[in-house]
């Protein structure tokens, strides 16, 4: 039996062709726009899809985000209501987001940027060393990929803070949560880490209060989304020197568009969102095997809760 | 009672003196060129002395280097021959040369100066993600500092391999050791870290032959000594595109001379020798309890092996 599903993504659809085929080869990927015909469509496998495809798919089974997040699914006024959607934690990539905040953590911890310049003028000089137990680190968000992040920093032994909505526990991470909570986090923590999951409540969490709770001359990593922050209030911050650096993987309008002052202010590192992207050998088996648990009403890896809205 | 030991090195003696009174208030740290009556000096915190310096202490009942390392003071030839030598083998330094290796590691496994190269331009365009489990890291050395250079690489979930003179084990990473087996070890290594000793043994191990058995484009993080490197060759496999970066903390001459070639090579990446730098506050503690050991003639922490080397 041959189950058909929809690709839609920018990226190359070949090398998940191929892990879809290793992982189960009665499923048939279509690649967006060419899909046959709609009604033997029963799973959608998407990244910002346009706006009312999901809805043009009668027979649809399954809504299976590409990435972690599922605000680009919502964000279609038209997605379907009755279809189960799940979001893709794909291991690989939820470690990759680990690395990529690790390296860019122990960039500013370590000066890395004041030892490139130095090369550059080939210029021999040790700074102190700084001492990572008393370095405190804050991951906002405590989801698969928070867990994560959380507690790469802490085996590389910082002092390592949590912050979530709801009350969480990693061993050797200090824990907090709730409103009340954030800014207390933030007035502790040299580096704050950005993976909150996008809602009502986290749009525009980091703002020039929060930015002002921080340490003077602490830095913000953000490889969740865009709208976390908010852009004028960051510059601001970095401007002023209450904040030392910023680097972002996600902005408002991706792609960041030619001539915003992201891409040249002296203190921001843009990367093109590609903290964490799935792998493809990894991720398709968690997918196919979400496409079949669908097909059989059972329940599904990493379902969304509609009304919480991740 | 009063305890008179010497302190020499380029660091600022200042955030010394201070943990060596917090760790030992008998303690009465002199700082070199002033060391009062050399009679009265019992022990000797030393990193790259003038030779006949420890000689020149008649009283002296330990040797401590102020790292890991020891060649700096088996290159004087005057150095005393009954005196134990103890190495500083510092938890905090260790688990900073891991940091350093794991960032310039991460840069290249995430291709971090393309992202950076392409801010410079605007230019928003994401690479496809690389397979950590699949991509192998090699650490040569496996005393304290490899032990805890490998572990943090496996814990980050990198394929990870050891290489050493003789059998070690350590959860997670595959193992090797003695010379047979360093060949078939950088064939697997995508990147390779050394944190080797530096002995007769070891000295040069780093050549035209070793780089031709890596995959081709690899790379070398040397946060050892300059001398485990043959220079020229090193050059050649970047230039030939053998190799395709180096990062290097450390060199055969200290500071790297101005005009030296790695300083402007564009696959050279110089930091001058601060990849793991003791914490006063840690490290004091050590010396502190291994100079009350001395002299009360009880087992020394980190003791070298004179014949051996280190």
């Amino acid at each position: 039996m041959t189950i058909r599903f929809l690709y839609h993504s920018k990226d190359d659809p070949g090398p998940w062709a191929q892990a879809f085929r290793d992982a189960d080869p009665e499923l048939e990927m279509m690649v967006y726009p060419e899909m046959g015909d709609p009604a033997e469509i029963v799973a959608a496998f998407v990244w910002r899809a346009p706006h009312g495809l999901l809805a043009s798919l009668p027979n649809l089974k399954l809504i299976h985000s590409k990435g972690a997040g599922v605000d680009h699914i919502f964000d279609d006024p038209k997605v379907p209501a009755g279809v189960p959607i799940a979001r893709l934690v794909d291991p690989m990539a939820v470690a990759m987001m680990g690395h990529y905040a690790i390296y860019h953590a122990l960039g500013y911890h370590r000066r890395m940027d004041v030892y490139r310049a130095q090369q550059a003028e080939s210029v021999w000089r040790g700074l102190p060393p700084p001492d990572h137990e008393r370095t405190t680190v804050a991951v906002l968000g405590l989801g698969a990929i928070g867990r994560e992040v959380a507690g790469q920093f802490q085996r590389l032994g910082f002092r390592t803070l949590g912050w979530s909505r709801s009350a969480k526990t990693i061993d050797g991470v200090d824990c907090r949560h709730g409103a009340d909570a954030l800014f207390a986090t933030l007035a502790e923590s040299k580096i704050v880490v950005n993976v909150l999951a996008l809602t009502r409540e986290t749009e525009n969490i980091l703002n020039a209060q929060a930015f002002a709770h921080m340490p003077r001359g602490g830095f913000l990593i953000n490889i969740a989304r865009g709208p976390h922050i908010v852009e004028a209030d960051l510059i601001q911050a970095l401007d002023s020197g209450q904040l030392g650096g910023a680097t972002l993987d996600v902005f408002r309008a991706e792609p960041l568009a030619k001539g915003h002052p992201f891409w040249t202010h002296p203190k921001v590192t843009v990367t093109p969102h590609m903290s964490g992207d799935p792998l493809p050998r990894t991720a398709a088996l968690q997918v196919a095997r979400n496409i079949r648990a669908a097909l059989a009403g059972q329940p599904l890896l990493n379902e969304v809760d509609r009304r919480r809205g991740y």
